[in-house]
C-alpha cells in the first residue's frame, strides 16, 4: 500500500494570485494557432527597432571598460545614466526643463517593465483588506495584481472623460461613513487611452483627482498611481497634462511609464517617478526581489537616447499605429455599423478599440460568442468582463477589447470581418 | 495654521522588508569611496564577456525577423530556446543526457537572476508564521526575503560538511511535538560553496536532506530550495552531485542556478528547475510581477550557447577566480596566521573566505572593528552576524565574510593587509 503523495501547501497569496482567466486566454491562443488574435497585448512586430538596438550595443561595447561596467551588477533603483536621461525625457513630455520638473534623479526608479512598478507598489502599500479605487473598466492585469495582495477593489464608473470624480468622492464619503477611510491606499488611473476603453481622463478631472487625493488624506496619505503606459502612443486629439503635473509637491502621484510600447517590450525597461518617501520602500523590496533589473538593458536604452535614436523611432511607431487604428475603425464601420446596438470608442491613442454589443450578447468565456469566434470564425478578443472588478455575476459582460497592436492592416481587416460574422451568427441565435 | 503633512501608511510586508543592515553597508561604500571593498558581492570586472556579448547580439540581429522576435514580449516562464539550451546545460553538469534528466522543458523557468526565483518561491509558498530551515550561517539576502514574507526562520548549525542533518531532523521532531509540522514549508540549502562560509554540503548529507524532506512530508510537501548559484565556480576539490539529483521523482527539490557568476550579472538571467506542480503558481505570480524577464537577454544567452562561447568563458572565469582565491588565502596566511584565535575556511569554489576571530572581537556594525576598518584602515568586510537568523543579540558576531570577487590580486593583498592591521589595532585595545 503506497502512502498518498504529499501535496504542496501554497501561500494565501498564491491562491489569490491564481488567475485562470488570463491563463485560459493564453491557452486558447496556443491551442488554436490558426486563430487571428485581436486579443494579444503584444506590440506591432514590424516596427521593432532591430537596427537601433544593434547600433546601440555596438556603441555601448566599443569601449571595453564601459562594456564591462554595464555587464556588472547595477543597483536596485537602476543605472544613474538612464535615470538622468529620463529626467530630461519626462521634462520634454511635460513641456518643461529638467530643472523645473520638481524631482531629483533619486526619485526615478527603473523596473522590469512598468508592470513591475505596479506590482512593487501594491506590495509596499497594500495589506489584505486595504482599499484601492479603479475605473470601470480598467487594466485587467492590475486587477489581478490587486487580488494577489488581497486588496478590496472599488470600481468607479467612467464616461467619455474617464473616471467620474463626483462618484469617486461619493465613494470616499461612503467609505469614511463606514469608518474605513484609514484603509484607503490608492487611486489607480490609466490616464492616457485607458486599457481597455481607449478613453483619456480629461484635464479637469486630472486636476480634480489630485485635489481629491489630498483632501481625503485625512489620516494617511492617499496615493494616485498614474499608469501612463500609452502616453507616447498619441495619434491625434488634445495634448493633455499628466495627473502628476497637478501634484505640485510631488507627494501624492506616482507616474509609471515604460519603453515597452514606444520602443521594445523585450528589453523590459519601465520606470517610475516616485514621491520621495516611497523610494526607499520600493527599492528595499526590489532589492529583495531581484537586486535591480538588467543593468545592460538600462545602458542600452541610455545609449539609444545618446545616439538620438529614440524620438525618431517613437514617431515611426506612432505613425504605424495611427494607420492600424484607422484600419480597425474603418473595419468596424464596414462590418459592424449595420448591426443594431453595437457601438465603439474612437481612441486618440493606445492600442485598443473597446466595443459594446447589445446586452443580451454574452461576450464572456461562458457565452456562445467566444466559442463561435475562436472555434468557428477563428478570431479572438478579450472578453470585457475581465476588465471589471467584483464578482463575475456583477460585471457587464457584453463588451470586447479589440487590439490593433499585433496584427498588420490586412490582419485587422480580416479579424474584424470574422468577428462581425461571429456576432451576427450569435445574434441570429439569441 | 497648516495641517500636518499626511504620512504614507505602508504595508506590513514593507515594514518586514526594510533592511537597514544592507542599506547601511551600501551607504558606507558610497560615503567612503576610497575604501577597498572586500564586502561587495560584485563579480570580477576584468573577465566580463564584452566581446562575447557583442558577438552574440550581432548574430542575434543578423536576421531582422529573429531580431524583431526577441524584441517582442516573451512569456512568464521565458524563451523556450534558452530553456532548451538549459536542459542540455544542466544535463551536462549532472553528467547525464537531456533525455535522462527526468524533467521536461516546461519545468524550466527563467527569472531576473536566481534572486527573483528565490523571492518568487518565498511568495508562493510562505504565509506569515510558516517555518523555513536554513544553515547557520547562510546567505543574508535570502534571510531578508524570508523576513519580508513573515517566515519563521530556524537556523541549523553547520560544520565542515555543511548543514548538520541530525540536527535538522531533531528540529523537525521538536516542531512536530509542538504541533507545528504543518507550518514547515522549505529547507534552504546553498549546496556549493555556501555564501558566506565557502563550505559545500557533503554528498552523504545531500542524499540525507532529500530523505528527510520526504520522510517529514507527512502533511504537506516539504520542499528543498537548492541554491546552486556558485556551482560553476569550482576551482578544486571533489565534484559533487546536486541535492536535486537525489530527488528521483523531481517532486521535492527546486534547483536554482544563474548566469550572474559564470557569465554576466548585468544581464540578470537566472533559472530554476521546478517540481511540476510549482510551475503554474510561480509563473502566475511572475506574470503579475513583470510578465516575464527580458526576452532579448534570454535569446542573447541562447545565442552565446549556440556560438559555443559559454563554456570557454566559464572556464576563463574559473581560472581568474582560482588565482584570486589563492591570493586571498596566501594573504590570509601572511597577515593573519600570527594572530591568536584567528582561523578561516579554505573554499574549493565560490567567492568568499569566511574568517573567524576570537570571540571577544565584535565584527558587527556596533563594534570597534568595523569603524577601525572602514574609517581608519579603509577596508570593508561583511560582518558575520548579518549571515545568521534570529535576534541580533543571539547571533555570533566575531566573524567576517571576505570576498575575492571584485578586487584584483593586488587589491586583495592590500585589503587583507589593511584588515589585519585593523584587527591588530582592535585586539590591542580589547
Amino acid at each position: 500500500m503506497s502512502t498518498p503523495r504529499p501535496q504542496p501547501k501554497l501561500s494565501q497569496r498564491a491562491a489569490w494570485c491564481h488567475d485562470s482567466a488570463i491563463s485560459f486566454l493564453m491557452q486558447q491562443g496556443v491551442e488554436n494557432p490558426r486563430v487571428l488574435s485581436l486579443a494579444a497585448g503584444l506590440v506591432d512586430q514590424s516596427s521593432l527597432p532591430v537596427a537601433e538596438v544593434q547600433q546601440a550595443v555596438t556603441e555601448l561595447m566599443r569601449d571595453p571598460e564601459r562594456g564591462r561596467h554595464v555587464l556588472q551588477y547595477g543597483t536596485s533603483s537602476g543605472a544613474e545614466r538612464l535615470r538622468g536621461r529620463l529626467v530630461e525625457h519626462v521634462a520634454r513630455l511635460e513641456g518643461t526643463t529638467p530643472d523645473r520638473l520638481g524631482i531629483d534623479i533619486g526619485q526615478v526608479v527603473l523596473t522590469t517593465g512598468s508592470q513591475q512598478l505596479l506590482s512593487l507598489l501594491a506590495e509596499v502599500l497594500i495589506d489584505p483588506g486595504d482599499i484601492v479605487f479603479v475605473a470601470a473598466p480598467t487594466y485587467f492585469v492590475f486587477l489581478s495584481v490587486l487580488h494577489g495582495v488581497g486588496a478590496r477593489v472599488i470600481s468607479i464608473p467612467a464616461d467619455d472623460d474617464g473616471m467620474r470624480m463626483d462618484l469617486l468622492e461619493a465613494e470616499l464619503a461612503r467609505v469614511e461613513a463606514a469608518g474605513e477611510l484609514s484603509r484607503v491606499k490608492l487611486i489607480y488611473l490609466v490616464s492616457w487611452f485607458e486599457n481597455p476603453s481607449g478613453i483619456s481622463l480629461s484635464a479637469e478631472r486630472r486636476q480634480q483627482a489630485v485635489e481629491i487625493a489630498k483632501r481625503w488624506s485625512k489620516r494617511q496619505r492617499i496615493f494616485i498611481l498614474e499608469d501612463a503606459a500609452y502616453r507616447e502612443l498619441r495619434y491625434d486629439g488634445p495634448e493633455l497634462p499628466s495627473v502628476w503635473s497637478f501634484d505640485a509637491e510631488r507627494e501624492h502621484v506616482i507616474l509609471a511609464q515604460t519603453f515597452s510600447k514606444s520602443f521594445s517590450p523585450g528589453l523590459r525597461v519601465g520606470y517610475g517617478l516616485l514621491p520621495r518617501d516611497l523610494v526607499a520602500p520600493v527599492c528595499d523590496r526590489k532589492g529583495n526581489d531581484d537586486f535591480g533589473s538588467a543593468h545592460f538593458n538600462q545602458h542600452l536604452l541610455a545609449t539609444v537616447f545618446d545616439l538620438g535614436l529614440y524620438e525618431p523611432h517613437a514617431e515611426k511607431v506612432r505613425a504605424t499605429y495611427r494607420t492600424k487604428r484607422d484600419a480597425m475603425l474603418q473595419a468596424a464601420d464596414r462590418y459592424f455599423s449595420h448591426l443594431p446596438g453595437v457601438h465603439w470608442v474612437h481612441p486618440h491613442g493606445g492600442l485598443y478599440v473597446w466595443m459594446t454589443l447589445p446586452d443580451r450578447i454574452d461576450t464572456s468565456f461562458r457565452g456562445p460568442l467566444f466559442d463561435e469566434a475562436v472555434h468557428r470564425q477563428q478570431v479572438m478578443y478579450v472578453p470585457g468582463d475581465l476588465c471589471y472588478a467584483g464578482p463575475p455575476e456583477s460585471r457587464p459582460n457584453h463588451q470586447m477589447r479589440l487590439s490593433f497592436g499585433v496584427q498588420d492592416v490586412s490582419g485587422i481587416g480580416e479579424g474584424m470581418q470574422r468577428l462581425a460574422r461571429a456576432v451576427e451568427r450569435v445574434s441570429d441565435e439569441a
